[in-house]
């Protein structure tokens, strides 16, 4: 007798015509067991997503294709999980109402990132209205926290910058192969990490051909990289979060559409931590990922880019730890990475449809 | 009692260094029936296809990784069909050992593109060496030649340029709405349709932030884009490749790594050929086509960048049929068109791995 | 005794925060002879410039950086001429204002540009409101036009496609080597043609790596090169502009910053008309123009970016001529031949500040 | 009586076919005293240099188009300058020759600027052949070493990276801000910088939408960038070469054409370092030289590029010292600052033809 085949699960996504929701739509459409089957939008009159994102001409049947108002009663009668694109504020606002509904929930906002929500206040400019949800939220980073993910109603998705910042550094400062204090986490990101709204600073005129520093110390992703810090950190003993030393993170803007370079400056913790000693440990802490890619150069934006890769780079050179990591921001660090943990939630392959 | 899996099928790539090698392998390594099984390198050191592109890795198994040499015989043990991304003369030299084993093949170079070999030589600028191949190559556009091709052994997959400019013309030829004389296809690619191989304008500082025309009504794309429109004139009444009408084919280079958009002149056939009967004829002739998307704006080039569809809009304008087509030179211009002729020389579902 | 060095001249720039006006600062900050002296912008706040625009940062003296109110008494009290960079409707109430103070004006709005109101309120959308400046206004083309803009109060700098198309197609309409009719201009331009407001399908995310046509044979500039043509037609008998065919114009988006590459299509007026007649004809032409520049081959848009030069190429082939010209769209397309005009006007060297 | 107008300067370019020729022939064809009159090419047909440079057409009188062969006795007679955009290996043979007949040299290859021969050849990988030359070569960063420059006979004109770093960090070793060691100079590139042949990495399918690290602590550049370090130290009391601290130098190249942007990382001295006191040294020891803007904000690489300014901002920020610099690396990177260099030489204003 045939077995039955297991049956397909529907995703909502709230917030699909931003760049987040065109890589979620990507790729759920070729996703072998998640269809996309409620497209959620906040706007007064729901577009058509092929009107919004002509490229979706002829990917979804006409009945999805045409986005809904966001009716949380709506949702969960047809969906399982719902990936939320929308602003932190709004978030907070409809997580809990989906979670009452026993929707699953991956935030791909900033909502629910930082454990502590003065910190969060700090950095976003507004209350952080949902401290139900934050207690319960999982950081959803597979590769350093996959156990938890597994049983979490809400998973809260890492940012782009975080995610690669705390891949290339776990293993090393796990084997005390680097000093906590001292790392300067120099990245860059294409374009699409700022969002799909028209900016002036964002015209192909003036972004263009273009490189520049923003937010040089002052950057939302700051805390979150330390946060993630410290969750090495206090492997090794260091006893909680007011102990963790600062990072200083210094983004730039590529005058590319995606992908994240971050060239992380450290201090090698003793004579001992050379090229070999940190590449071994990162070899090791990732042998059995299947994301990671451990390289003996370094790597470049292209080699990532609509991948959901991390590649990473470490050497010592001039009495410096050099750590190169590149990803796509919108794949391993934003879609690719809530697919990623959806399929762990809902107890699926955790790499359907990512590779 | 479950039936047998379906077994896979081994596919060999023949030059799989350049960057339609590079995309069959992306593009296999994620289809459900066929395996990149055999890479197959004219170099003397065949390398790690992940050292030649490092975005490879961790796609591909190991030993699959490694490239091999060219061996017709180790090819055939292991291999059902070839995709050949070679130089033209090195396709004519290896095409028919590999039908002569029983291997299908898929040519990507233009040996087999064009049915007079005069027409060949004089445009290529070599000999056509493999007469007998060249008798039964089937011309690979499976909207136009669906049937022809499911039968094939060896199908000669079609130029980029031509391509699009085959699927945006030919069924308002065939409705008899513009005329055979007097076509313009004004057309503009992206880098890659140049090929890997460095050249000095190819740069990005001469390419980068550059536009302009070359191969001016000379490009060897244009005698195939002829032979295309002979298909559909000759449905409706012309004789034979002699009478055929001059098309002036004026590409352009683009700033970009890829996509192709062709602005297409036409003098409208009468009075009647407005723009409703021009969108009507296409949307009749491609209803069913599942990559054919007939709009009724002007696509862009992100509308198609890294997919397998075309998008056409057709439109009469102060008295001329203006046409514009978008595709991804290397999907459906080259390693997608590839795989959906694949898909029908081995039976498989069309649109495998495509969508 | 020592001439008397002849004194300066001090222009205004009306509407400097824009990419004409910063193209105008720029050339001027490096005149022999026209000092940019008054910086009026519309704005409540008039910011300094080298704020908006920190590449002026040491550029400007520090008093002339700062923009101040557009006061016509203020401005008259201190400039000789007047550079508009204002919206159409903000030019036709400055330019009264001005030119009843004295003040000469190039105009770089399109306000001045058609002859004819009624063509101007149709494709522009408001009414025409100096009918008085509309009747003595001088179309700033020098290399056709010379004689009127020497004496010109008012001169409406032409449109950046314009000008490619008019400076090509001219010396073939004259020669009689073209036919009037059936002539098609497809052209391409940067995006700083489309102005310096964010605009979603401006950001680099959407319009970098991307190729779109847009307006096709309803763009505002078809009108305009329509009405060059006249001129040239004009001279060989064509009575009135009632009678001048229609040129089709399809301008594409291209994902760079500046340049115009044009392609323009026309039927040859006889056999006799050849590449060689072509060549000869613009080169006669062009003999003594010192920014026209006729080529064997095709220009390419790096060719003349950041140039005053416009570079021609023509050729028949196929049965079709094929003319290919680029410029600067906003050197020799804009701010570049306003100051051109302005030297005229002024009695200088006609090429002080450009080459 | 008038005064006779000073004879103009002629200049031979040697090498001028790369693009600091290039730029070297746009400068000077706009300088009011320095003629570009002898273009001296190393290959064995000399080209046109519009044919090489179409941008060039109309620009230089059509016999100094023409390119010469390198003849010493041919340049002594017609120039008394000449800038050197030759190999390094070149340069040291032609540098003795030109000197030995009386011709002043700014030399923009490398061989001149280390002062130490054997650091030369480590990092270059081949003999120095030149020591006279070495002798009596004088670094030609005019706002460090101005008047030097005036009186020498050969000018190294500095790498386009160390030109940034050095301004960027010569106030504050002098000023005692910052300490000499631990300094990290993340720095990147738009790809001019590797100059114009056609390499793999460069074509814009490889190098657009792309960027990488490269030479991680391994770059030519970085000793020149440690030499020009202990300019500043020795004057703040260290002693010699051998105890300058290492400078971890980390290059990226960005997919644009040109332009560099340096973000410097460096230790605080003292408490007092902050960001008021970092902004006021470079805001003193600036404050007559035209070509440095101190800035409040960080720069980005459109404000200075095809300028010949650098733009330098500095803060203090998480117990970080980071300075960001931004120069045009072929103006004040190279072809810029050579001419200001020759300028220097000859008693010219020093802004000649740059502002």
């Amino acid at each position: 007798m045939t077995p039955m085949p297991e049956p397909n699960i529907h995703a909502a996504i709230l917030g699909p015509t931003g760049y987040t929701g065109l890589e979620l739509i990507e790729i759920l459409s070729r996703h072998p067991r998640i269809r996309p089957a409620y497209l959620a939008s906040a706007r007064e009159n729901p577009p058509r997503i092929d009107a919004e994102f002509p490229r979706l001409h002829g990917v979804l049947p006409g009945e999805t294709a045409q986005c809904q108002p966001i009716e949380h009663d709506a949702i969960a009668r047809s969906c399982q999980i719902a990936f939320l694109c929308l602003p932190h504020e709004a978030a907070m606002e409809h997580v809990p109402q989906l979670l009452a509904r026993g929707v699953k929930v991956v935030d791909l906002s900033a909502a629910y990132r930082l454990r502590d929500a003065k910190t969060y206040e700090r950095f976003y400019g507004h209350p952080h209205t949902d401290a139900p949800g934050l207690a319960t939220a999982v950081y959803g980073l597979p590769e350093l926290n996959r156990a938890h993910i597994r049983t979490a109603r809400l998973v809260a998705n890492p940012g782009c910058y975080p995610t690669a910042a705390a891949l290339a550094l776990h293993p090393l400062l796990r084997a005390g192969l680097i000093e906590p204090r001292g790392i300067i986490v120099n990245a860059a990101s294409g374009a699409s990490g700022a969002g799909r709204e028209a900016k002036p600073h964002l015209t192909i005129v003036e972004a263009g051909d273009n490189f520049s520093a923003y937010g040089i110390g002052a950057h939302r992703h700051q805390p979150e990289i330390i946060q993630t810090l410290h969750l090495s950190t206090s492997a090794v003993g260091s006893p909680g979060g007011s102990r963790v030393p600062p990072v200083l993170f210094v983004p730039h803007l590529l005058p590319v559409e995606r992908g994240i370079l971050e060239t992380i400056y450290a201090v090698p913790a003793s004579p001992h931590a050379d090229t070999a000693r940190l590449t071994e440990a990162l070899t090791t802490a990732y042998a059995h990922e299947r994301l990671v890619v451990v390289r003996k150069d370094a790597p470049s934006l292209r080699d990532v880019q609509r991948t959901n890769f991390v590649h990473i780079n470490a050497r010592v050179v001039g009495g410096h730890a050099v750590i190169v990591a590149a990803i796509d921001n919108l794949l391993k660090g934003a879609s690719g990475q809530a697919v990623q943990n959806a399929n762990l939630m809902l107890g699926l392959d955790e790499y359907a449809g990512l590779c």
